[in-house]
């Protein structure tokens, strides 16, 4: 939004003074209350000024990064997720890979009947594996995945903004997208999607596009 | 911006009248002129309306997503920018993979003398290569490398969100941020930094704190 030379001047004497009444800086104007008056609430209703009864004006400035803050955080984990790329505790590391590069993703999500969570496996993991001159043939991917309950996950009710927040904090590429069931051991994991650094890329491209 | 029940009214009639005077809007609240004059200085002020000299007031509407767009745009790949992974063309793929997970990084910039990009070495190379039944330890990056000039780079100067759209068209895990600079045979591209879906995810993540 464009303010006028005016609305710049006063956004400047609050930003200095405040909180200050409108008296006041229609008194540092040599102007009356009533002229400032559609300024101050076109300032208020941008969200540039915040406006307290017996106080004053304030200076809130941040508007334009609240608006988007706001904007973020709306966005969901369902919204946005991929198609979840799983295999079963019994596929080989070969296999696993070969399922990798078939479908071109960095982590694979191991599951067994139902789509319960087991546990996920790494780009990371299976380079580590190869190297270690074990018969990638043979040895089955539950033996080198990171195994449930020590499996970051985000629910589809997320906001993208925690689990953006996860990824990094746990230094992850990707989060398994799961629904919490009832289990005959307690709560069970259905995958239902996948969220990787890629969806928040792909948020991040729209949201410039002023899409 | 939070409009009052009048604004959002006359933002209804506009988006269903639109090119509409400030006459007829009036008109229809039943409501004169000069009692709009506020309301119609507030919502074209935010933007939300247009009002084009002999033609009336114009929905626009998407103000608040165009300014969330210049927010993303004016974020530059040099701010935001991590330090650069790099190794000699000769470096064995053994000796890469061990750089990878010491430096927890997902793609290797290979340079010569002077950091100028002679190519880059993912993930997914290394895992390809590692199946492949050679000689990692004797094998040279230089053999596996995607080479220039095929390699998808970003300028320091270039905005983070036209990086992000590069990550996503080429659909590669990280770009070498680079400073063009003269050579003895054209354009060499001197390597100062990283940007890859982690660099998009911390910028996400500020975003959505209001920071």
């Amino acid at each position: 939004m464009e303010l006028s030379k005016r609305q710049e001047t006063i956004l400047e004497i609050v930003k200095k003074n405040g909180p200050i009444t409108g008296e006041q800086i229609a008194e540092q104007l040599n102007l009356t209350r009533a002229t400032l008056r559609p300024d101050l609430s076109i300032l208020t209703m941008a969200g540039l000024l915040e406006a307290r009864p017996r106080v004053g004006y304030f200076y809130s400035g941040k508007s334009t990064d609240r608006v988007l803050a706001d904007k973020i955080t709306r966005i969901k984990v369902g919204d946005v997720k991929s198609v979840p790329i799983v295999v079963p505790e019994s596929c080989t590391v070969y296999d696993a890979v070969v399922t990798m590069f078939i479908e071109d993703v960095g982590t694979l999500y191991v599951v067994r009947d139902g789509g319960l969570l087991e546990g996920v496996v790494s780009r990371k993991d299976l380079l580590k594996t190869t190297l270690g001159g074990q018969d990638i043939n043979k040895l089955p991917v539950g033996v080198i995945m990171t195994r449930m309950p020590n499996v970051y996950m985000t629910d589809v009710n997320d906001s993208a903004w925690l689990a953006a927040h996860k990824l990094l904090t746990h230094e992850v590429d990707s989060l398994p997208v799961v629904r919490t069931v009832p289990g005959t051991k307690g709560k069970e994991f259905e995958v239902v999607g996948r969220f990787s650094k890629t969806n928040i890329t792909r948020i991040f491209v729209e949201l410039g596009e002023g899409s």
